[in-house]
């Protein structure tokens, strides 16, 4: 048997954020939280109920601890987490402040150089390989540098080799890497991919696919044999209240899964709600492996992320079920648990 | 004279809640306060110009203390305040989470065995039956054990006997009691009650009636010689959006009293806006004798406590004269009180 | 060449409210902030790349050196703050509490006697009357006192006779005066004026003036030579949501200037939102010249300023070009400044 | 029976201190808490088990009430508060900060026309000369103003005329008044005192008494007929760690009281813990009639106050009992109240 | 081999505590901490490197998540967590308040029927009694219910049985038992005990032991065949400042030992400095089977536990290491670690 | 007439530290605060009266704009402050956690590419060089890497060359760069200088520098002519209590000048108080041109330092003068400033 269900790969970071709606620029206060997008997807699923961890690379020093325990108290292992001992390890860092229309929410990175853009497959014990039954990374992890690029890839090669199901969130950022870049690296992964995210603005913008939406996603299946294919909608009507649903193409049954969105969400704190989404679908096709209760798991899973401070999400399987229950209820609703 | 004009009965709870929209799973601290459904209505009263005591047992301690120090803050006469000094004294605690659509607020009770379970009608002093011109309790407190069952009922007959007005809420609480055994307790209460507060919502489930909502209120008169019954209508648009209003009968005058709903009332703390509504109506119903009046002071009153933090309301007769007048108002209101 | 563009004239505060939706008459904290009409005007220019100063008299104690630090903080100038060591020295002081529908936000001025209103002419050194493009100042410092409203007539007449053009803002307030009072006062300002701020309302019941907005407007212009007319136009649909934009009449060109509506902004804190579409105003006049320009930086500055804690603005170039970039674009616009 | 076993008069007022180190110069953000000499006595002496109550002005707004309702959560009655409903009518406020060697805690008042400088004797209801066994007030009120200094000495007289005792601490403040105003007037003052608090640095310079501190102290009930005469001896070894004890000469029994000093007392807040002198004396004095227990009530309720923040004491009588048991054990003390 | 070298049993609590130096009858805020003594030398061994885990029972709620992510937190395992989902589960709660000379700390303790108590033998997995080198519980296990001891008993025997050693810490708590109780059943564990704390007055009082205190601890070893005795001194100068030691005496060569005192150690939070003396002496046992470095280890990790808020220790083995150190330098030490 | 008494050039940082005695690695907050040895330098001079400025590159960001408005708040100029708009522009930051014995205080650097490291001669503009009286720098501008090192010297022989005075910090760290390099750099300066900061420890290891304390500081002034020669005593008893004084050696006069040290300082923030020191001496020398009077407010100011949270000083003329008169006072001082 598997020691956990679910491992990925990717750059945790210290988040820094004024309270409230206090600007970078101002005040004498930071919010201190972890946060990086695949530790995102692994506490997600880990609340929900799977045995996840999270390989990443960390300085070995008292922020590097504060990151540590912070993994451990999602419920994600630290197992795989490597410790980088050298006189210039860092701590990547972001900075991020809330927006209120009409000001957007902003992120300031200060992630150059730190200790995860250091780590080498040497250091990943070989065990790892036949441990889960799944492998999560992002098109973040592929555009911080050339070495955790090629860490990533080999990755995905060993871990698909080994049998696991791989997992993969496109997740493009601009501010990393150009679409060329991009688009070249994706297509290298795309061939190893079982499930896939990936938004309909980045497929016809920087991966350059046309025609109807379900079309390109379908196209995925087709071309690179990918199982499950996971496209968001997500409609920001003000920095503090959005809508989200999302699409799903399953290839075993040839057919395309929604429903109706999550409507006027709260919006307290939108990071992670991306990564939450994926979190619940991975969650739902590896104990149900059924795309309508993945994407319902997804889409309630991100919906109630924007509500929950800090990137993490913080909601279990009692919760989502309930949320999930109510968006599907028909008459009256009690407004309180009690 | 009587030295009051209201007392009411019931337990005070310390109520911890994480600050903003942090989670009780997470966070690293506990907004601290008092809150209590009859506490609530006693405060509410006092604020708008009543002179109020409340009847409860509170554990002989620091935590005794601040809860007794809060309520005299509030305005509320600490006169009938009875300590527990036994070994297991303790205070009935609530833990309270705030909600974001869709997430809903959360309640997590912790209170058995609390001092007030202990309370005994010896300890209560025989003067205060005629010191008051009401009484007010609720179903909770009904509910809560069969000590604090009987107390409040031999307390309904004593200031029934004396002469005092008898207001009562029924509060319908299913994770209390049963709808039966509820019922069966209330109905024994109704012969007593002059001032009755009812939902919609219990009048059909577990009081068991049926027809018109109109009709349902007038039954209460009919059936037991109420005088005034007070049924609320909230509507839910997300956890922090509200509508409100409310409808009176008043047997004298054989008349349903209305007005048109307080809308989108941005909700900051819904816990206690019930008891707001209580504490307006009583305090009309007391001072003008007006249903009219006292349906106005119950909506404004309920209205605004849900922007306020915490259980206790926080609004003076200017404060609940000013928010009436501009509900009330047809032209252009100033946005600011300067 | 001149030191600065805008020099400005008025008394500032001590600001302090209860955070979050907290009560003056309850909880243990109070935010400490700086604040004052003039002074936001002229942050609000500072931030968007003018030069700028402000005229202002404080007590020399800590509290003083709080609010000078505050000040230059904003990167407006010190250098013409004046410092009262007498033993009756005091800093003005206004209590703001935040609103939620259906409570409205309130103010509690403590600002009597204060070292303001001892300003004095001598005091300021003669050299500033050359020093500065602009000049502005509100009707605020005409309202506090006899001598306030003297310094200020005369600061008037002394910097438009050095040649500086001449900003007031009518702002008036029922509370310090009463409108025959300021009618009078306001009416011999008028003719210095070269950019005129006047609501709708006070220029109908204060000033008197009848007709339709554009006539009211144009008529400041005709009677006394105003080179900018602005009236902004705000809708409250709740203390935490308005819509916002403005008119200017520009007599140059004999034209009005608007655009569409801010709408749903979410209003943080409202206080000083107005001072910040004069500086925005000012900033578009003094650097472009153009008065489409002026009021784009003022309706944008204006609006986001609602979003930002605090009396003063925190808004930079770049961040208000966004804004206005952002309210002009017509296809989909990022959710979020990476 | 009297109503009340002590009633004192003195202004109260809003007390704003930086939290922890930080400085009135820095920072966002103060602790908001009431304070006042006479306040801080009869709350003292409520915590400890008499009934009090206070005589004071306060703004007839949202700040007076915050006040009123701390006065009440101190446990005492606001029964003679009066309200200030005037224009100006405004609360005296001091700004404090802490000290750590070599810094100094410092205060800056600004208290000039408080609501409590209008206080008049027409106000103060006639039946409450009858209602207590003692006042108190303190050479401040006598300081303020020719009014407050007016209506003190009257009521001084009319308590006196009525049977009460008469308590007065002599707290001279050089930077409200001159030596010489104060000797005039308090002398004017003695021949109503029953139990003076006066320290030996005021004795001699401002009283010019001279001769050994015993001498002076028997003097003072010599010359004026004064039962208790009580001096406390303060040793500042450091902003943070004070010794303290205290002398009281009883006419009645001719003798001396004294007891070892408190040493090393971890001073976290030194305000107020003057005036919990008095209230632990007059309680003792009140209660047991005995100088000793007066004494002792006194030095551990003051030394005990000196580590509760804020101006108002918060110890009830078994805590004051527990710290004299302490101070006088001889053998090993449990260190921790479990 | 063994999962673990370490697993204890015990209560883990809710704390609450006012932040700074406020009291538990004032103030609006609690910390919001997790404790408990076996979970505290779990906690502190893990951080030094051992694989640690806990026994308890904890409600099935958001209260319940919260220690459990506390627990991982602190790198201890929540494999043996068991939960309670009956509708009476509850969390232990303990509020404390710190202390300042001459305040003394306080507890107060509200665990009555806690989940902890409800816990049984059934739960607990047959595999755990293999999977660790060692075994810990305190005499407050024996103390809380019928039921707990019970279980602690029959663990204490199986995990002997099943080769583990046994760590016991008498930890007597007189407001949980009497002398008499206590004394019976710690006789009855003694015979099972390898590793035993005791300190020096429980050994007098309660257990009755006489003579010289190293007569005492070697007494243990000869009449229990116990390897290590282990007991501290602590020097209560003030609340805020503490000298600490402890003495060893090892059955297997028969000597004892010591070491100097920590003097003047700075006490922020002296709650759980016991527990950490304990951690540190498992550590160094399990980790170096040498009782001087088990001596220095306990010594170092109890006397830094005091400068750190809350239960939990936080200090990892490099630091300890580095307190060790300086301890026992000569020369002169840097102030600072850079 | 120069427009500047004082500029430095140093590298300013963002720093982050948990609040009160919380560690790195727990808690979910920071205060976040400005610091740099030479902005330090600046901001004391110019609390005091100088008027300075300080040379610095920062990135173009709200971080960037962050470190300015501090700097303004602090009185300091930022006409010389740079700013880098390149994609890896990025703030120095550093962690600081305070230390209670026998914790120590500890700082982990994340210093490395920040923009200040970019800094160019180019950017700084030419008629700096004659603006100011005084140029200062320190060792640790020199260690930092070659470009801020070839600057700062380059910077050093420009100053001089157009009349300024120099003064110069050895401030060693040996985390920064070696012994043998700083020796062979820092005799390079000395030439240049004329006040000298150096401690006895630095003199001796990393200069090399044998003999008496005298024989050395007057060995600098012999070899390099420099004037003044600056060396601090501090005596850590605790991480919250050190005695502080210094020595300087005036060549001038040829005399060496001491006074006896403040004792049992408490020690809230450490850092920034030999910084502190340095401002202090720089006015003393700059204002009077007096050794005795520099050593007085070096010391005064160093020492009082320690009591403020943060890096930067906040004690102006007054209150320096206070210190300094308290220091040398003989008889009783009163223990608040009223």
């Amino acid at each position: 048997m598997h020691n956990f269900d679910l491992i990925t790969l990717g750059e945790i970071m210290l988040r820094l954020s004024p309270p409230g709606y206090e600007r970078i620029s101002r005040g004498e206060e930071f919010d201190k939280r972890a946060g990086g997008s695949e530790l995102n997807v692994a506490a997600g699923a880990a609340l929900l109920g799977l045995r996840t961890g999270v390989i990443s690379k960390l300085p070995q020093s008292e922020l590097g601890k504060f990151i540590k325990n912070r993994i451990r108290f999602e419920g994600v292992s630290d197992d795989y987490l490597l410790y980088d001992d050298t006189e210039d390890a860092r701590l990547g860092i972001y900075y991020y402040e809330s927006g209120a229309a009409p000001r957007k929410p902003s992120i300031i990175y200060d992630r150059r150089g730190s200790s995860f853009t250091k780590i080498s497959l040497e250091e990943i014990p070989d065990e790892i390989y036949t441990s889960t039954r799944m492998f999560h990374t992002s098109g973040i992890t592929l555009a911080l540098c050339k070495n955790s690029r090629d860490v990533a890839l080999e990755l995905i090669r060993r871990f698909k080799a080994a049998g696991a199901l791989i997992s993969f969130d496109v997740n493009y950022r601009a501010n990393l890497w150009s679409e060329e870049e991009a688009r070249e690296v994706i297509n290298e992964v795309l061939p190893y991919v079982d499930v896939l995210f990936v938004s309909e603005e980045t497929s016809r913008r920087m991966m350059q696919r046309t025609g109807e939406l379900e079309d390109i996603m379908k196209g995925y299946a087709k071309d690179y044999n990918v199982s499950l294919v996971c496209t968001t909608q997500r409609t920001v009507k003000s920095p503090k209240k959005h809508d989200f649903t999302s699409t799903i193409y399953s290839s075993a049954d040839d057919k395309f899964y929604s429903e109706k969105p999550y409507t006027d969400i709260d919006v307290i704190d939108r990071i992670g709600s991306g990564d939450a989404y994926v979190s619940g679908v991975l969650f739902g096709y590896l104990k149900y492996n059924d795309p309508l209760t993945a994407l319902q798991f997804g889409n309630a899973t991100s919906s109630v992320k924007n509500t929950i401070p800090g990137d993490l999400p913080a909601s279990d399987f009692r919760e989502i079920k309930g949320i999930i229950k109510n968006h599907n209820a028909s008459g009256i609703v009690s407004e309180l648990n009690r």
